[in-house]
């Protein structure tokens, strides 16, 4: 995509707002016009009117917008003395609110004309005629208070967007649009996938026995695939001593994260953030030799993290994430292997859960903030080279980003991309020269002599109810057969096939398939609607025809796919095959 | 076992701890004797003495216990004068001080004369002479304060037990030694199964590796057996909103056991002690019809309770526990099927883990503390006929335990015994028609109606740390190769075998086996010895005659069992197929 550099773009969007609102002003005479800024996603227009507004409404305004933009009407600065300005806004309380403002700050008063009808205040920028603005497309009607603060009076917002070519409005409108269809939460309560109720509270996730069942493959292919790896399970508590964090450091730095102490016979213990003091505990519990190293531990666990309430978003960011945790503790040497080897474990695990699209970001100190981070340059430089060694070795491109490690060393982000081309930083793999030395961690070397081992963080699917939400809207919810709840319904034609059905239910069940027969009393028709709106992977409909045919233990299916595709009639030991390798192949 | 009763038990036991002191003051003179009562286990003598006494003088306090005994000398009460009694022990400051309490409390003076040469203040009772005191055996000796307090003189305390047949001492002995040797907080250490530390906090288990595998492994086959008998998994956080256990009542009832609230954004939040308000909330979060009850859900989650520091006790007894808990959703006229089914369940449970002894408990409410249940009479009675009726059907024997209950409803318990016939209650079953009130759950019901469902709670190891500990004591930590953390130790007889040996590995670990080898500098004994300290079930050993044997991938191998069997040289596809059999069959 060529975007305008988003100065520009920011401009172009602010000239299309006020486009809106000089559209608005001669559609809807009596409107007050408030506040309208540019956006990350397009621009909004905040304005006070009697009567009502709604999307209904947009034809008509675009129409009027586009006639604006068809007389490529100038737009140009002015600045004015204050009680110029006054008498020009003197109906508008908006306004003259603005203007006191400006008058306390001392600041100029600067407006905007388009041509010679339409004045507002404004600071600009904007791009210098109407005609310079690219399409358009008016979204959605909503309430707003006044400068977002609701002791002020209810406003009303349009929200719009603004692109420089056809093919971008479309695009983001696409995605705009697929978005809302594929999002978790949508997809997460009509699949019945997980609940967040206040009940329980905000951002405490539930995870319902559709959710909780590919939550347990995912758990069952990551231990599975550690182990091969050398990782070996360990589990720990929920809470421990506070004092565990403040030697880890997180008490200083990550305070804001952690939810407030609990005494327990009169020592504070806190709810884990993390599990690093944990496996640190476990490390230090035995005498280690260089001989044992790299020690690689994993723990599946579920770990309890602040957010405001404003920052919450379903399983995406929730008051709790189950990480798919480890520790490696290496020499230093060992260091970069150790790392390689769990960036091939990464790309690994993001191909077989059909993630293809993904970079690196290499999150290094904020070089201005050095007192929010733990330990010397020194320290930092080496850590941060044993990254750019791993990389290089892989040659893998990443990009690099200031202020966003970790306080106790850099790391290496996975930010993957969805189906629809939106980022989310999932994986990450940290090195950690700081922790070893707070714990006193030791091995004896080959010389016999105690020495700090180097621990590497890691964390692949990062939160596995993060990591499930965008595979979620990356499959639209409809999950490879690997990973489907439901991987196959019977429906019988009617209540006679019921038998027929529950022989082949008990014949796919032995064989470990995840299937339901659909036994209520409705038209094949509905029965196939439901399944397709379930995402059920395959369909198998007795009927007559497959009774008669079969014989014995040779059982007759017919077969249907959740897009719609009619693999006909057949033996369902062919269709076991089939399952199977698609299974084999996490194929959807 | 022919115990007498227990107060007779108890009389003989005192007696003998008479006859320990009578033995004592002779061999030691200058003794004070300070106190000495029978306990559940024998008995114990407290006494000041300067010089020093240990588990070395027991064989000639023994033989002057005996020669005490053999004189069958009588065994009297008699009551004195408060004045003469002070005559009597005016030697004895501890004696002194248990008569001023007596007259303090208007008490009798109560001794027993044992023939007449020893006499010491008691209440009794006893048996008539010294011969009717059956085999004894002094067992320890440690310190004492005195009274059991700790600003007190420290004393001397000794260890002694005491039965009517020479068969039950030997049992007692033979358990309690036994019991030693295979404590899991001895063997948890040993064998790396388990951490405790104050660091994290009293009673906070961590599961290291080799605990961890075999939890891991209890957790598939929970998993797996429950997804066949139709159970849905579920997930939920292991913090909640106070107000659910101010719902369910475990606030008023159950509070001694939980932690103390934290605040999230201005709310208390607990850390769950329990997962069923989480369970009612998937259940309330859709409309459920009967058709679709039961409804069986499970969770194999943490719950946090307090337990005193001094009631905490390896993982036997932490404040945390892993329920395989669950909780069934259905009618009223499908409980008692549903309770039958649970109990096949448990029945195959406890036999895949080999524990085949164990008997039923009716735990029914306290009659006379009615106030510390919910509901009424009538559900009370409706609930424990529905379990008799269960077990009825299933022909279990039963014993009925007052005062047992939760809150909410009776139960039944599965008190297991292991290989030392000792008691354990793991597995509970329990009916419950009060949370589906509180929560108000509902179901439509055929006639189209709105109705309360019943709600069974049931959870079968019970707690995976006390179930754990009980195998670890129950195999004496030689867990059966199904379980064993490492199934195969490959030995190779000096680091020439290595290569041959990793052949070896890998083609075991191919099959899925959990395989070492341990390629320390040691000798082939020493390797052998300390596999078999670690309980590994099956070792290879490598060395010349398998290596000149082998040929391509026709690996041969020697093997050997952690009991000392040796198997012999074999094809390795033979040693495989003897593994994958003892697999199948859960055999050791």
């Amino acid at each position: 995509m060529a975007y305008m550099d988003s100065s520009n773009l920011g401009a172009m969007r602010h000239s299309c707002e006020h486009i809106l609102t000089q559209a608005m002003i001669k559609l809807f005479p009596g409107i007050k016009m408030a506040m309208g800024p540019a956006t990350d996603e397009g621009f909004y227009f905040d304005f006070e009117y009697n009567g009502k507004i709604s999307d209904e409404d947009f034809p008509k305004i675009e129409k009027e917008m586009a006639s604006i933009v068809k007389r490529n009407l100038p737009i140009a600065q002015k600045n004015l003395m204050m009680e110029e300005a006054r008498s020009l806004f003197k109906e508008n309380p908006y306004k003259m609110e603005w203007l006191d403002e400006i008058e306390k700050k001392g600041e100029k008063v600067s407006v905007y004309w388009t041509g010679d009808k339409f004045v507002d205040l404004c600071s600009g920028p904007h791009v210098a005629s109407t005609g310079k603005v690219g399409p358009f497309k008016l979204l959605s009607v909503a309430g707003a208070y006044w400068r977002g603060d609701s002791k002020n009076k209810m406003l009303t917002r349009i929200y719009g967007t603004c692109f420089p070519t056809k093919e971008e409005l479309d695009k983001f409108l696409w995605q705009t649009e697929e978005a809302k269809k594929r999002d978790h939460r949508k997809l997460g309560k009509e699949l019945g996938f997980y609940l967040i109720t206040d009940d329980v509270g905000a951002g405490l996730i539930l995870w319902k026995p559709k959710g909780a069942i590919i939550r347990r493959i995912m758990e069952n292919f990551i231990m599975e695939e550690q182990s091969k790896r050398g990782f070996k399970i360990v589990f720990s508590p929920h809470i421990g001593k506070k004092q565990l964090w403040i030697t880890s450091g997180h008490w200083d730095l990550y305070r804001d994260k952690m939810y407030a102490p609990m005494k327990i016979d009169d020592v504070e213990y806190m709810v884990k953030p993390m599990n690093c003091p944990m496996h640190m505990m476990i490390y230090r519990s035995e005498l280690h030799s260089w001989k044992e190293l790299p020690l690689r531990i994993a723990e599946d666990a579920s770990v309890y993290r602040y957010e405001q309430a404003g920052e919450l978003s379903g399983m995406v960011r929730g008051r709790y994430l189950t990480q798919d945790d480890a520790h490696i503790f290496c020499t230093e040497e060992q260091v970069t292997q150790e790392f390689i080897d769990v960036m091939d474990y990464a790309f690994f695990f993001l191909k077989a859960f059909g993630i293809n699209d993904y970079y690196m970001q290499l999150s290094i100190r904020d070089p201005k903030n050095k007192n929010k981070y733990l330990g010397s340059d020194e320290i930092w430089l080496r850590a941060e080279q044993k990254i750019k060694d791993a990389v290089t070795e892989k040659k893998v491109p990443f990009i690099v980003k200031e202020g966003e490690a970790a306080f106790y060393g850099p790391k290496l982000d996975f930010m993957i991309k969805d189906s629809l081309g939106r980022e989310w930083q999932c994986g990450t793999i940290q090195i950690d020269f700081m922790l070893p030395e707070r714990f006193k961690l030791e091995y004896t070397n080959s010389t016999g002599k105690k020495q700090r081992p180097v621990v590497i963080h890691r964390a692949i699917a990062g939160s596995l109810e993060r990591f499930f939400a965008i595979l979620v809207e990356h499959y639209a919810g409809a999950f490879p057969l690997w990973l489907a709840p439901v991987q196959v319904v019977i429906l019988p034609v009617s209540d006679m096939y019921l038998d027929f059905a529950h022989r082949v239910l008990a014949n796919l069940t032995k064989q470990g398939f995840r299937c339901e027969v659909n036994s209520e009393n409705q038209t094949l028709g509905k029965k196939i609607r439901q399944s397709t709106l379930q995402k059920v992977p395959h369909m198998v409909i007795i009927g007559d025809r497959e009774v008669e045919k079969s014989k014995d233990k040779d059982l007759y299916v017919s077969v249907r796919t959740r897009t719609g595709k009619d693999l006909g009639m057949m033996d369902i030991e062919i269709f076991i095959k089939k399952l199977q390798e698609l299974i084999e192949k996490r194929a959807l």
